[in-house]
């Protein structure tokens, strides 16, 4: 193995040419079939059996530049796209465990860099017991992956985004603030924050949570991951709910805020901007919030009630006040806008 | 749902956004879940029960502008996107049935490029009763779409490339000949020949071919798609079984080739070399290849025994010679080259 990945250095994709890239490179961060499994590269697809009643599944397509922020290696960029394809899977209820990428690349691309991202990959998919089962590769001008996941779940009835009741406690699971900080002093400043370069060079997912989420199904009325803020997430729902939510408490968050913020809505507008945090929205009939939270907490997974659905227009408040102007949005298409303009349109 | 769609005319996506684009313009092609499914549209992942025992699972992606052949509209892309994801798992024996998709678009593309796109894969969902179930949608300076398919199987073991022994037969099923048209005078010549671009502008798929499959799994020692040729299909398979293949008779091909080709060897030619013809190629136990057959043409399929594997080293031969110099071979990193020197790097 180390020989062959010797005799690539300095090469670039059009020399060593697509086959051998598959054979020789990429074919080794792909897992072996189980015992009860046959098909494996070059088979064009692979054979799983389900590993559980029912299954979700979902694609998730990135222009790597995107993924780059300055303080992003690709190893990095690998990493976050599949922590991201998952993220979906874990506010479902699903426990992740087979994964297919699709990249596409400029010929001029060099090896090393193409077996940098499958390391970035191999770290995630070896943190969250995944199975990378292979994929595609393709000739591309701008660089893009996609990720395809399934994941198992025992929920007889997955969570929407929808459909939580007035009365319902919301939760978030993870820690927030850090994305925010890049949001609101933009990529240059936030390059020299160590913290905020800590927090956000490899988001982390708690695959746990679609455990809780799976046994506590009855209970979680709505549920949607963060991955484009936190305050796009509640507001998401609130609309999706037709209902109002009322903050009645921060979720974690990175405590450095506390020297940044001289008050609580500043130290709001960092926790509900931001982007990646991978963390989860749950809202609760309240009768099992504490069970739930408790559940959460012994699996090791930050949690905290943080709101409540209430009977109000669906905007989200604090102290009865609609705060939602202090949210923005990114739009692939359109770059950043308030989040208020980008609902209504 | 009309009033909507004209609303769009003539803008961009950046004019739209990626909210109101998935929203108002994709949503419309996304299934709805069944009734014994519960996520959907906006939610990021999908539910389903498994259609089988088995589950088979792949992901094909493409540059848009490698499917655009110039006769080609984006409404066939959409089409050609998904036929060359499903017959990967008709080779394998999988019944494809749901679908995802992610796209990316530079922010100018007209919503309606981005409509006709999807009004292809309606096209191919429809015909091919398949489900598409969402996907992701992506800004990128060059377009790109990966498909994410499942497919279920009946068979305890699906076939791989290799594994076939000498005396076992080979059958294609599929119809050869037009694409090789297109490898052998390039695509401005081949642009002015009706019967090339019919047969080439939306390539057909055999979908019930997965059933033979699922049912003489037993007998089926080898089985691999041809979306790179016959010549190449043949190639690779004979290399995964370290024997050679002697071809015996013609499959199914365009009758317009016999005024093209005087002899044998022209005629093979135009067979062996092309591309998206996304038949099977199956190495079958002898003893079971006149059954298979017979089970294929019930199903209306066109498949025809084509050679026999023999004791040689692993090339194709007709009448004895070694005649894969006449193959081409399309590497995405480096353009076309002859298939010995892909194979033999």
């Amino acid at each position: 193995m180390e020989s062959r990945v010797a005799s690539v250095r300095g090469k670039k994709l059009s020399e060593l040419g697509e086959k051998k890239v598959i054979e020789e490179v990429i074919a080794r961060y792909v897992a072996k079939p189980s015992w009860d499994e046959y098909l494996e590269v070059p088979d064009d697809a692979r054979d799983v059996l389900p590993g559980g009643p029912r299954i979700l599944f979902s694609i998730d397509g990135y222009s790597l530049e995107k993924i780059l922020l300055p303080w992003r290696t690709l190893r990095d960029a690998g990493w976050c796209a599949v922590v991201g394809a998952i993220s979906d899977h874990i506010a479902k209820g699903g426990v992740p465990r087979d994964l297919l990428v699709s990249l596409g690349m400029p010929s001029t691309t060099s090896v090393e860099n193409l077996i940098e991202i499958f390391e970035g990959i191999r770290d995630a998919t070896t943190e969250y017991r995944l199975r990378l089962l292979g994929g595609d590769l393709n000739e591309s001008r701008s660089p893009w992956i996609d990720v395809a996941v399934l994941s198992y779940t025992s929920a007889k009835k997955p969570p929407r985004r929808c459909c939580g009741k007035v009365g319902d406690e919301v939760i978030a699971t993870g820690v927030y603030g850090a994305m925010g900080y890049v949001v609101i002093h933009g990529i240059e400043e936030s390059a020299r924050v160590n913290w905020v370069i800590e927090a956000t060079k490899k988001p982390r997912v708690y695959v746990e949570t679609a455990i809780a989420i799976s046994l506590y199904y009855r209970a979680i009325h709505a549920s949607m991951d963060v991955s484009d803020g936190l305050g796009y997430t509640l507001i998401e729902m609130s609309r999706a709910m037709s209902r109002g939510i009322e903050l009645v408490e921060e979720p974690e968050y990175y405590r450095e805020l506390d020297g940044v913020c001289k008050d609580l809505e500043c130290l709001w507008k960092y926790i509900l901007n931001g982007g990646e945090e991978y963390g989860v929205v749950l809202v609760v009939d309240q009768r099992y919030t504490s069970a739930l939270l408790d559940y959460l907490h012994k699996l090791g997974i930050p949690a905290k009630l943080i709101g409540r659905v209430v009977d109000k227009e669906p905007h989200i408040y604090l102290r009865e006040k609609n705060i939602e102007r202090y949210v923005k949005f990114w739009d692939q298409f359109r770059g950043w806008s308030a989040t208020t303009k980008v609902m209504e349109g």
